[in-house]
């Protein structure tokens, strides 16, 4: 069930489908006034003026201002959490899934600069429903993903034994960072904003340490049996 | 120089000692006010009113709000702040130092429950100031000891070479994560608060997956040579 769907479930009174030119172009106007802005503080009137779209339409498709953030924040990280069932079916050991899925948590990120702070700003709003909704969309799926990896590599040998609670929140906690802090980081510590190749970087940097972490001996030296 | 002396120095107009009574009792109630209500947005009014301190002697103290929540942040982080140098300093492996650095971090945030939000909040205001009092206080200090604890640790065999901008990322990363989603993840996904046995456990989780990752084969297996 998608996020929009756990919407529409849970606000009986807005419209059903959010698959309409007009529903689009609040999502992209919201999305780029973020980007243009670098906050997450924006109103719906911002965003009805930069769409061209009535704001009374934003309550018509989105319920509110936070169905309207909700059904971006699943636009953009829908790729990322729709691939995760498709990754574990693959024929791949447990440390390549581990690594793709690393990679593509960073890359989300990435692609939308917006993504982490529209995550901090719903999971800690006033609203509780909202946060609920976002925890349900994000944070359950990539637990229970984790879960299931971590069992697979663990049974092949591959992986350490680990809590997944707090696996989680480590692998999370360590890309969410790259792009928490990295602003005031610039001012402040004479340290660069977070570029493609900083992004390549962080991903390799965090195969080292967590995988390295991770991994078993045997898995860890897989050539060298003696030192 | 400590964040007081800082914001003395940037903030002219404000008295030059924050140690008195007066300014203790602002920042206890403060403290207490984000405890009782598990949320760093609190007005003067209502820390004048918890404290019994006249709402303008804030100004006075402490210059503004914002004010008064860095020296609420300089003297809970104090702690293990001020312990970093003496930390560096002592007679033990690098292993061992960053094992207690990483204790100290998580204790640090556990005691204080608004800590994290706190930094959050005060990181990503609209005040850039108060935001680059912030990073002078606490994120310039902590990347510097990583950056020199890591060199420690390299020179000594123990550490693999990283980049100590992406280490303090990662490491700082996961500890924070521990307190910041977990109010969210307890509702939806079934997972209890942050006890002191959780603190301990995720202590002990991301020596093994930081440290795990950053130690050399060496250090990691210093008894087995083979296998």
């Amino acid at each position: 069930m998608t996020m929009a769907a756990h919407l529409n479930h849970s606000m009986a009174t807005k419209a059903p489908a959010a698959k309409n030119s007009t529903a689009e172009k609040l999502l992209v106007a919201a999305g780029e006034l973020m980007i243009e802005r670098n906050s997450v503080e924006i109103s719906l009137a911002d965003i009805a003026q930069k769409s061209g779209v009535n704001a009374a339409l934003v309550k018509y498709h989105f319920g509110n201002k936070d169905g309207l953030l909700l059904a971006l924040l699943e636009r953009d990280a829908a790729n990322e959490m729709t691939h995760l069932d498709f990754l574990l079916a693959q024929p791949l050991s447990p440390t390549t899934k581990m690594k793709l899925h690393i990679a593509g948590i960073i890359k989300a990120y990435h692609q939308f600069p917006y993504l982490n702070r529209l995550i901090h700003y719903l999971l800690h709003g006033l609203n509780r429903d909202t946060a609920d909704e976002v925890t349900k969309f994000f944070v359950g799926p990539l637990l229970d993903f984790h879960r299931r990896l971590l069992a697979e590599g663990v049974a092949s040998g591959d992986f350490r034994e680990v809590d997944p609670v707090l696996f989680y929140t480590t692998l999370i906690g360590a890309c969410d960072h790259l792009f928490f802090g990295r602003q005031t980081m610039m001012r402040a510590a004479g340290i660069g904003p977070v570029t493609d190749e900083v992004c390549r970087s962080y991903v390799a940097h965090i195969e080292k340490i967590v995988l390295g972490g991770l991994l078993t001996n045997r898995a860890r030296q897989p050539s060298a049996a003696g030192s």
